[in-house]
């Protein structure tokens, strides 16, 4: 018998002291043994939860039973769970735990802590997609090109209503409150700061990247407007939140952004509060993992094959490697991202404007893809979008800054989006 | 060091040495040790290869080095790599096996053999995916709803091309031969025996049932015709030949055959010679895998991290679990499946038919979902298309031998086709 405790009983932790329950038959014929959630910790022993499990507000004291093998960290935060995962490895214990952020912020320092003893979070990034054991085992054999994330499901489910039913941002977002699907302060999901966070554990599996979610290129998707919505419809792209790390010559470019995906990149089509993430290895080339991003039960089922893995006796190192790994991989800056691009402007009709637009995309060898102009005017001035061949960030920004202070453009008047294909 | 054996120098075998060498700095950094191709096992020494190990046509020698960690069987066939894999297991080393056809009848008693002993089979099933990993590890706090999967590149790059191309099978399988996707007589892709090997092992994971290819039913695509492929367009459903396995009471379904496939299903959209398992769990809800599902080094990158996993320690059981795996479930008999269905009717065009048709359809219980007839007429007859709501197997094939003795249909004038949705 193995038993469990569970550090932080809300919605998942309940969730996964109830599955125990009601899959044991299966549980316990895939582990080989019976697993017993033991013993929960809460902050507040009132508030009424539906388990069956006795529960104490003592931490120390359950890290401290001899009794315990397994440590299930579900509280969320930083600093706090990462004391308790630091004293439960200190105590021989196994640890599974489903935050993203504490590994976002300390995986290295786990990994190196945790030495022998399992530690294994498949359920931090894409709830129940299996991701993490794809990429740590299933894709190991591979030099991994990209990694492209749809990794949080509240933006996703609001890109498509923004997409599919011409919602606009607000409604979209008040329809994800109103549906559970959004706090009632979004930033953490709409400012892109969770898929940065999912985003750095599976570059770190990836590349052995060391980076913290200051050191990469978030953006939102609050800035998202119809004219966006419009040109990708006409031009066959969805507009995705995607987390994407991708390697660059000996670099890796991490970031998280609003991204226009042309429609035949399988990840395009994923619609709704799903995830999926898209991994190009060397050998394999693409491949796609789909399902659901969060969720109580879909969470805890991440959460328990991890328990099983343990259970079985398997080990296998934290990030997926026993001694540096590509190791002469570095970061690079946000400015040296490579990437096609996507760039609105409101310009005052007059001849000769695209020509000294034209000509600074030129000046900074920024070739153009595709351009459109569309004759509805606001306020005297005429939308123009155009999309650029593969160039560098350093250079589109420059260039947008030039366009800036001509004349016939000025500030505030030209916005850019990245494009995946 | 760990020293490998390749059994089987072919198209994936090479790979397989190749990408050991290519590679080797991530492979070793993963799996915690440096792992050496030592030598390769073929048929022919004369025959050209491009790989740069020692090869032997000697393989009990091979077996019997004591230096000689893990044997990897990339041979094909049934009753010689099952001696050999045997042989090795009872000379104590871990085998690794892309063996499907060895799998669809001897998984049992090889997971029996093995013992403690690592038998891992990633490459069996859809070439690069992980779709074991998934099944075996991240998915096992699930009671599985059903697996539908996309197992066979060759038939679904011909319905692709048949379906987005308006081709005709014929011309379909001659562009599949032309571009390697298909063998000269294509019969075990296009009839549906590939699908079906590697869905006995999925089966076996998720289900623990116990079945060969001869229990199961197996149709190919070769009676599909243009008429199935403009209704399939006309009411948003993609033609795909699926592999599935499906709780159904207290037993599984397991079938591989053309499928009406709702477009708003993810795997509809998996066009040309990709695979896709959508695996549906009690907990995680829908998940779907996709990748490339055959090719040399897509597969190898599979085999690869089946060594990688062996050489970091793992065991785990081969199919997933230690004792007896939902003991209660048995395998249904074709009859027994409960499916929707298309039907397609040639009939003669006079008052009456469509009324005693549908008489015959609601005598068996079987419910019309809708119904169109096409104004375009084949020798004084016009076609006749149904769906039904949810019924049994048996219920249809009985209507089918009753609607065709109507004087007005005939023999070999009705057919019909399953719908997943």
């Amino acid at each position: 018998m193995i038993k469990v405790a569970i550090i932080g009983v809300g919605t998942v932790g309940s969730s996964v002291v109830n599955i125990l329950e009601k899959n044991k038959d299966i549980i316990s014929a895939r582990a080989g043994v019976e697993i017993v959630p033991a013993i929960g910790v809460v902050k507040n022993l009132n508030k009424k939860r539906e388990v069956n499990i006795p529960l104490t507000t003592n931490v120390d004291e359950v890290l401290q039973r001899e009794d315990i093998d397994i440590v299930v960290e579900l509280m969320g935060g930083v600093e706090e769970p990462y004391k308790i995962v630091k004293k439960a490895l200190q105590n021989k214990k196994a640890v599974v735990t489903a935050n993203k952020a504490l590994l976002a912020y300390h995986r290295y320092e786990l990994q190196e802590l945790a030495g022998d003893l399992p530690l294994f979070y498949e359920a931090s990034v894409a709830g129940g997609i299996p991701i993490i054991g794809a990429l740590r085992n299933g894709l190991s054999a591979n030099h991994i090109e990209s990694i492209v994330g749809i990794l949080n499901g509240t933006s996703n489910f609001m890109l498509t209503k923004m997409i599919k039913e011409n919602a606009t941002y607000e409604k979209a977002l008040k329809e994800a409150q109103e549906l559970g699907y959004a706090e009632a302060d979004p930033t953490f999901d709409v400012g892109g700061f969770d898929a940065a966070h999912k985003l750095l554990i599976l570059a770190s599996i990836a590349y052995g990247i060391d980076a913290k979610p200051e050191d990469i290129l978030i953006e939102g998707i609050s800035s998202i407007t119809k004219t966006d919505v419009e040109f990708a419809k006409e031009f066959d792209y969805e507009i995705k939140l995607l987390g994407i790390a991708k390697k660059n010559g000996d670099g890796v470019e991490l970031r998280v952004h609003p991204t226009m995906v042309k429609n035949s990149h399988p990840i395009a089509k994923v619609d709704g509060v799903m995830n999926a993430v898209s991994v190009v290895g060397d050998c394999v080339g693409q491949t796609m993992f789909y399902g659901p991003g969060a969720g109580g039960d879909a969470t805890a089922s991440a959460v328990i094959a991890d328990i099983i893995e343990i259970a079985r006796g398997n080990k296998g190192p934290m990030l997926g490697y026993k001694k540096g790994l590509e190791s002469g991989l570095r970061l690079l800056k946000p400015s040296q991202i490579e990437s096609k691009y996507y760039l609105k402007l409101k310009v005052v009709d007059k001849p000769g404007v695209l020509a000294s637009i034209a000509k600074i995309l030129s000046d900074f060898n920024i070739s153009i893809s595709s351009v459109l102009q569309k004759d509805s005017r606001v306020a005297n001035r005429v939308r123009l979008l155009f999309t650029t061949h593969k160039t560098q960030e350093a250079k589109i920004i420059k260039a947008m800054a030039n366009i800036e202070e001509l004349e016939s453009v000025g500030k505030g008047n030209i916005s850019m989006m990245r494009i995946e294909e």
